[in-house]
């Protein structure tokens, strides 16, 4: 089987996932600027989100690009991946609507950190089934940036006890590192 | 025509039905966790709703890679699948909010009932059309899980009238019966 | 060009607009089936409007296949059905929760004949760009149905006016006709 | 790496958008006509909205049409495009719930220039990574269009402040300029 299908369900669950999190932008009645002011933290965070998103869209790419075959396993480690962003939108709003309060900031958190471990799943599942000596062995690489993320969101969501702004600090810093396409991958692939 | 379009059309719905259940995950107002501790209902039923619909994909993935070609018939015993799905999120919130009441339970179970019989007969239409000597048909077998699972539903709307929990179980086992990959056209598939 | 982005466009629209049309299937706060009751009209308006746009993706589906190059003017003539057809969600909740009051039912033959239209000058759009010998053109032929179920929408919307089950069960008598696939199509399509 | 996926990931956020700036038309609680027209600025906002995503579709799928690699920066300056066209129903819903009214007219505008500016970036992109002697440098030119249409956007946002009209009237030239389509790269792929 090759990965047209599992590629084009992802992109269709990304796809829908970055843009319902936008209706939580709820119209307000005023007709000035000024009546979009409360909604400046519910924008932060749908752009905090979107970012991310559009950084697993982006890696998801890249990974299954070097991809030759799917098993079920495979289908079943993607929707599993699926599945934390779908919640994704949840935590968004909720983290939005209440400016940034602590449990709502580390709950992100939470459900970046199982995203961040179902993608390093993922990653193990593929590579399992496609040798050390595969394109993708050698493009994936230890993703090394994987696991440090991880380790970031779990230490941003014991911080966010203390201080939810470094927190945040700390989600955006992740985002930033990310932001930096994956030339390993794209080196490697560029070659075949 | 070849299966193309009817696999991305089928994506496309599956992906938005699989998302827009979480809309009815709606943002608390309160800002700590226990705010989140009355919609444990509905993410319970959320998932479980998404684990069904993720069988419903992969299994739909497995058959639509050996199917060779579409018909008028196949398009609309696809079409008559996708609607009992699209009905997913509607019970799945009821039971969700209801906090698994007999009724939603068995609702639940009856739309489950009413997808398996529209899987098999897409299954019959489309061994029809590929002759008892095709790779679908010996990969599609007797399909011994599908008729099953529906015989399963059918006792567990019944039972929710004694006890809706053990409708519940019965949903669960359906569920773990699938999770193991449908080897038999897996196997089968790999050789072609 | 071909028609791979313009078919996978549409099927993205019609998919979506399938779907959200059932977030209108509002969760009652009721647990027993008596509490689902007022939202029989909504499933029975619901039900009608997924056939028709069921249909209409068939029929774009075959219509499709057979086409072999795409424009600028195709791309517009394509946009101008979907804008028709991204009206049916609002107007079939207006029709369902209004229990098929006379001016509802009116409005949902007019944006089915509008929608009507809009699908003859894509043929005709389609036709023009591929020449009276294509394949196209002897697929489609006098599309004999199309016109006359326009013709259909128009007397059903007049009809209304004295009785509203007469012009529902126009409705529901040219869905029928439609749900014989378009064998003409078919047939040439399988030559080719 | 191929544009399609690319392709598929942009069809379906701007499928997506488009269908559901149609759920603020919200469906009325009367059951004549009389009760639809408080909609109508809604429904003109929505269908001005409409053409502009049917244009970004159609310009987006000519450009691509002719680009024959893709890149990180790509898939991001692709994504930068796509968050700004994401705020387009929530723009829309609020100049049509407003009654375009002076402030949430200018936004519109504002979310349209950066939508703009946010394609010439992706063109720029596009062409660094082709060479001054690709189809793509010779299909898309100066962007001549793009550019004159971010300047109008910025003209009509400052005349909003004295006469809002004038600015929707703008806003509606550039659409119509746009309706024309981009011979300039259908003639060139034509050639390919």
């Amino acid at each position: 089987m090759d990965t047209g299908r599992l590629e084009a369900f992802s992109d269709g669950v990304l796809a829908i996932i970055i843009t319902i999190m936008v209706l939580e932008l709820k119209v307000p009645h005023g007709v000035d600027l000024g009546a979009l002011w409360p909604l400046l933290p519910v924008a932060v965070s749908y752009l905090l989100s979107f970012v991310y998103l559009g950084i697993y869209w982006n890696n998801h790419h890249h990974m299954l690009h070097v991809t030759e075959r799917v098993t079920g396993g495979m289908l079943w480690a993607n929707l599993h991946l699926l599945f934390w962003l779908s919640l994704v939108p949840f935590v968004t709003a909720w983290m939005g609507e209440n400016h940034f309060e602590q449990q709502p900031v580390a709950l992100w958190g939470v459900v970046m950190l199982m995203a961040g471990v179902a993608y390093y799943i993922l990653t193990v599942v593929l590579i399992r089934h496609h040798g050390p000596e595969s394109a993708l062995r050698a493009a994936v690489g230890s993703d090394f940036k994987g696991l440090i993320s991880v380790v970031i969101y779990a230490v941003a969501i014991l911080l966010s006890f203390a201080n939810r702004w470094v927190s945040l600090a700390l989600y955006v810093a992740v985002a930033l590192m990310w932001l930096v396409p994956d030339r390993r991958i794209e080196r490697s692939a560029s070659t075949h």
